[in-house]
């Protein structure tokens, strides 16, 4: 194999990752064989299975990927922001397009019952989502300070409050369920974890 | 055959319903086979679809048997009440325990493909649960009128906050992640529907 420089090794990898996110969008987890991951990279299973140790760890590389790219945006605007970047996205404007392709997010829900039933798996999957939580809380514990929040509830509930909700919009745009109305419903729960008072 | 009584049927399709939840919560929708459908509802395939076309009108049944049940709760308690009997049942204890076992949660996440791909599968899917719907928005408008919900946000809109919130719930317990630390987060939901100053 000729020597190939650290840039080569990035654009390598990430030719995968924007491949196999493809396949599992169009032919869900278990759909998506080594023949199909070849066909959607374009490279060999030697070459993909030298950058990830199997498809597990290739899919749990791009659900990290989503809680990267998602942690930025809370960090920046909060985690309601990433939210309505789902929901444009899901109506076919391009904010978030990689994290919200409804087709990917539906493979998210497939593995459900692997995470259920596999407690090493789910502890793999947890680890490789942590950066969102993390990034969620500090950013909400940055508006406490900042008297932004209401005082009455703590953040480590605000927090799983907004997890939660980002967890039903996920599964309600994955089944490919209306988007157009839900505007409104993210305004409530903005306003919900504000300090009495604060306009938007 | 011989002739069977109304109760006899009624019976029967209960026996058939309950195998069914069971087989597949523990296989999953694509893993319930006719075989194993068999097995667990103890009858031959002849008997049991005699009383449903086929294996997705027997997944639909179970999910209409769901949103039926809830939707007496949601009636009588609130929407917030079928969330909370669906932590105590993720935590073992056994209210409500058809609709929230775990297994079968996860069994619906998994038909998220085919309910994203499949527009008349959506469209059934979204009548068979539509009673609850229904019920959350009866429940809302009766106390809109006695005044004990915020009224700067419509009904329909409030209604869907809390089913966007039940699905959140859904996924998270169908995926195994722990339940013990949403009460309060339920506490901020319900508080979130209520008029200023009314108490829980």
């Amino acid at each position: 194999m000729p020597r190939v420089s650290t840039d080569q090794l990035a654009a390598r990898r990430r030719q995968i990752m924007d491949g196999a996110r493809s396949c599992f969008g169009d032919h869900g987890y278990e759909g998506a064989t080594v023949r199909r991951l070849e066909q959607y990279t374009g490279l060999s299973r030697g070459a993909i299975f030298h950058y990830f140790r199997d498809k597990e760890a290739l899919f749990l590389a791009l659900a990290e990927q989503d809680a990267t790219r998602m942690a930025d945006v809370v960090a920046e605007q909060g985690l309601v922001q990433v939210m309505r970047d789902l929901l444009d996205a899901a109506r076919g404007t391009d904010a978030g397009e990689h994290v919200s392709d409804r087709s990917w997010l539906g493979t998210r829900l497939e593995v459900s019952r692997r995470l259920r039933t596999d407690p090493e798996f789910r502890a793999r999957w947890q680890e490789h989502s942590g950066g969102l939580t993390a990034a969620t809380r500090a950013r909400l514990e940055r508006q406490a300070a900042a008297g932004a929040l209401r005082d009455d509830v703590g953040v480590p509930v605000l927090a799983r409050y907004l997890e939660l909700v980002l967890e039903g919009l996920v599964s309600h745009l994955a089944m490919g369920l209306p988007a157009d109305d839900l505007d409104e419903v993210l305004d409530v729960v903005e306003n919900g974890v504000r300090a009495a008072g604060r306009t938007p």
